[in-house]
Parts: structure tokens; sequence; C-alpha cells
């Protein structure tokens, strides 16, 4: 039994998106990611099986899906994908999500 | 890609703690807990493979261990521990977590 603070261990950066690993275990991977105006976790994806889920901690944003795609980030939204599929975040504001990857890639 | 909202789709009961499952699928479990306060997820464990994340979203409480141990849960923290290692939640005033299990049991 481990416990992390967010708040305590990860910082925003003025120069780009700021990652912290929290946890990363055979079952799972977990990252916090700080995002200020602007700063986005590109589109990607990555040809494996699994999903990944991406939760609004704080802030306000867009997840960025295929094709140009976007859907309003907030607070409490939990967005939930493969990780074959294209994702990513872009912040409007500073903006902290929680990621978790299943199994951990 | 799917998107929820906790704040929306999970409400707090003055009867008990309300459970809402955002989503199940062969990679892992995700779960919403909403308690008032004194709520709580009682101390257990299970005796499988695999670990579980907690994090709390809003709200004030403690994370709950083997041999009645505590430890104060805030937002911001995540806690991980084994599924099969004893663990719980009590709430102090409305407290809203997320909880992952991977692999989902």
């Amino acid at each position: 039994m481990k416990k992390i603070n967010l708040y305590d261990e990860n910082e925003f950066s003025d120069l780009h998106m700021s990652r912290f690993l929290v946890h990363d275990s055979p079952y799972f991977k977990i990252l916090n990611f700080n995002f200020k105006d602007g700063q986005e976790l590109p589109i990607h994806s990555h040809d494996v099986e699994g999903q990944l889920s991406i939760a609004v901690l704080e802030g306000e944003g867009e997840f960025l899906g295929k094709d140009d795609t976007t859907l309003p980030a907030r607070p409490g939204d939990v967005l939930i994908c493969d990780i074959s599929e294209p994702h990513g975040v872009r912040a409007k504001g500073d903006l902290r999500v929680l990621v978790t990857i299943a199994p951990p890639i």
C-alpha cells in the first residue's frame, strides 16, 4: 500500500506539459499530466491491446480524437479508449489529468 | 472512445455510499464511489492477483488498511495496493473517489 499526492509531487511548467509517473506495475501504469493553457498531449496511438482512462482532476480543456474531433474536458470527466485509438489532450487554462493504462505500455 | 462525467452521473445518498460503475472491460474496472460524512467502504480484500488505485477527486477522509491503520485521504491523493491487501475508505464530509481495478474482478 502506497500513497502519493499529485498536488505535492507534480507542478506545472511554462515550457511543456509536466509528466509524473505515479505507478508502474505488471497490472497498470498510472501517470499524472499537468498542462498550462494551450499545452497538449499530442494525438497519438499505439498498436497494442489494452485500454486507457483519462480522468480530469482540475481545469478545463479538450480530449482529442481521430480526424481532428474534440470533446470538452472538465472536472469529473473520465474518457476511456483503446490504446490503439487515436487520443490526446489539450488544455484551456491549467489542467490536471490522471491517466491509467492497462496493461501498461 | 467514450466519456462519462462523474458529477452528472453519480449523486450522494444519505443512506449509504453511492456506487457508480464507470467502465468494465477485460483490462480494468473503473468505479466511482461518493460518500457522505461517516459513510465507508469497509475494509476488505480479495485473494486474487492484481492491483487497484483509489484517487481522491474531492473531499476528505481516510484510507483504511490492515490492523486498523489509517492514512489521511485528501484531494490529489492516489492510493495503490494489491487487491489481496486489506483496503477501505471512510469519509469525513462529502468525499468522491475513483477506483481502478486491474485486472477487473
